[in-house]
């Protein structure tokens, strides 16, 4: 369990501000969606609330990750550009750091286990990216990647540890704010946000506190890979290895640096969901609002389902923001867990 | 097989224009949604063309049969308004025409099998409207129908065949050039439209070929299902009773004397998918699209990909529109199809 001084965690937390996330929604216009902010009758009677639900599974390569992708991208120095960058990850990360370097034509080289699903790997070359794959339980991926990175002058972009990419998921939590009090209808009241490294939690944090400090934000993530949450409540940063959860997107073992500072300045609470919880909001972003939703895309809206069936009075009236981070599940898994199946 | 005679082919085939698509389109404008028109990387590299997708899975209830019901009841007379309206279905018509009575303040009575699933009787009440229920196989439904509306001076919006419902889902259309169009990117070449009653692909293919005649409608049947497609070939209105497909929406025995009329007149061909086929484009929308599409949903989309793969010719560097046409499916059921039942 390490833990971070205090002096550095007052500098880390402020390493990314509102003016950042503006300059990275200014950076990434063009290249990234800009996601619709869906409403539903079935939501707003089951939170008793306005619900206003950020739809990122809709936005390219299938997660809010593309936007911190592109955003890290931008900031790169020309020779670094030239140079390329690399990545290691066999999710959403990968796909984004691979389509946003083809789209910005920097070469980019993704770090994959090589028994990852060949739709996976093929979907990253697809995007242009060179796949370079390693032997897990072999070989370590992050020094597979130190040592690449190192031999070929490559950047690495990492998955949400870094202000760059904490400024551009922050762009989700500025898009959702902006576009609903754009209907002139006042701020988002409470807004859950799903937690795995925190850098969308962190960026959105920002963000929503930076347009209105009376916003209340909450992280969601797994029962049983509650790392953050603890992290938040001890002041001291916890690890969860290898947790048990079908919310494979959130499996990070712990909060970084940056994020670990971040969500102890910006957020107001930190909750879990169980893995029966996920399933159930699934179910109603499929069957309500015809939404696909991967297991971690879900934790936010099963966050609220569970406020308003605990707490109804936290949520009664208000304007309650919902992050749907992702949409990546095979129509085959997805399948699975419907019929109960929480180890697919 | 009954039939129907030239002369009145010829008016039925006129009983809509552009000009009532636009009147229609005008009179639902703040009560449908004007959904989106989403566009996918991957579509387009399957379809070897640029594929637009008409998102009617996201109108209100879930399909695009609010805009027919919408239209209808919003030309109903003072006196027969407060009088109400009635409709006998188990689908997506009967919530079209209660939420659409219930937003208008238009009493409804909707007429439903008394063993319809315990959730549909409960939406519909929910959207404010009567639900009367008969015993399917000892009542016919047109029968409890007609002899309720005429007890209490009902109008019955009929889920097909009249010109104002025929209209309204020709906004489907007229939105989905309209849009496309107004990328300055030209009209749509090729449009694929699903067909059960015929109501939705003749009013979409009256907007399409009004707004340029250049554009080639085809409409999209389940093969096990085919009545549209031999009256359309033969010229006599052919019936095919509770046919075995996983397309519920599309299990209409036959077109209507308007529909038939009208896709004999504005549709260019028309043709038919397998019930995998179905299967395999729901699991496309799912995984690359992030869209839940019901099986009749996928008609057109299906429809699509076969041209693609048969006679990609016909689609290759062309403007392709799709519509989908609803997204009403629970989850469990969707399960069962993924894994390849096709009973389901």
């Amino acid at each position: 369990m390490p833990t971070e001084g205090d002096a550095p965690e007052m500098a880390l937390a402020d390493a990314v501000t509102l003016d950042d996330v503006r300059a990275a929604a200014a950076r990434i216009a063009g290249l990234a969606h800009r996601t619709p902010v869906r409403t539903s009758r079935a939501l707003n009677a089951m939170l008793g609330a306005t619900g206003l639900v950020k739809c990122e599974n809709e936005q390219r390569v299938g997660a809010f990750k593309f936007r911190g992708a592109c955003n890290a991208l931008a900031r790169l120095t020309p020779d670094q550009r030239s140079a390329g960058v690399l990545a290691y990850s066999s999710g959403n990360h990968a796909q984004g750091v691979a389509l946003a370097a083809g789209m910005m034509g920097v070469p980019a080289v993704i770090v994959m286990p090589a028994d990852a699903p060949g739709v996976k790997l093929a979907a990253t070359r697809g995007y242009g990216a060179e796949v370079v794959t390693y032997e897990r339980g072999r070989e370590v991926r992050e020094e597979v990647g130190a040592r690449l990175a190192a031999a070929r002058g490559l950047a690495i972009v990492p998955p949400y540890d870094h202000p760059d990419v904490i400024a551009g998921q922050g762009t989700v939590g500025l898009e959702l704010v902006e576009e609903t009090g754009a209907e002139g209808a006042g701020p988002v009241d409470v807004l859950f946000v799903c937690v795995g490294g925190g850098g969308l939690l962190s960026g959105c944090a920002v963000a929503a506190k930076g347009l209105d400090a009376r916003t209340r934000v909450v992280g969601v993530e797994p029962a049983s890979a509650d790392d953050a949450k603890r992290s938040f409540e001890s002041g001291r940063l916890c690890v969860v290895r290898e947790p048990m959860t079908i919310a494979d997107g959130a499996r990070t073992p712990c909060l970084g640096r940056y994020t670990f500072a971040m969500v102890r300045r910006h957020v107001d609470a930190m909750m879990t969901v169980t893995d029966e919880e996920l399933r159930e909001a699934m179910v109603f972003a499929f069957e309500r609002m015809k939404m696909v939703v991967e297991p971690a895309g879900a934790l936010a809206m099963a966050g609220a389902m569970r406020v308003a069936r605990e707490r109804p009075e936290e949520l009664r009236g208000r304007r309650v923001g919902i992050v749907v981070s992702g949409g990546n599940i095979d129509a085959a898994r997805f399948a699975r867990i419907i019929q109960g199946d929480l180890t697919a």
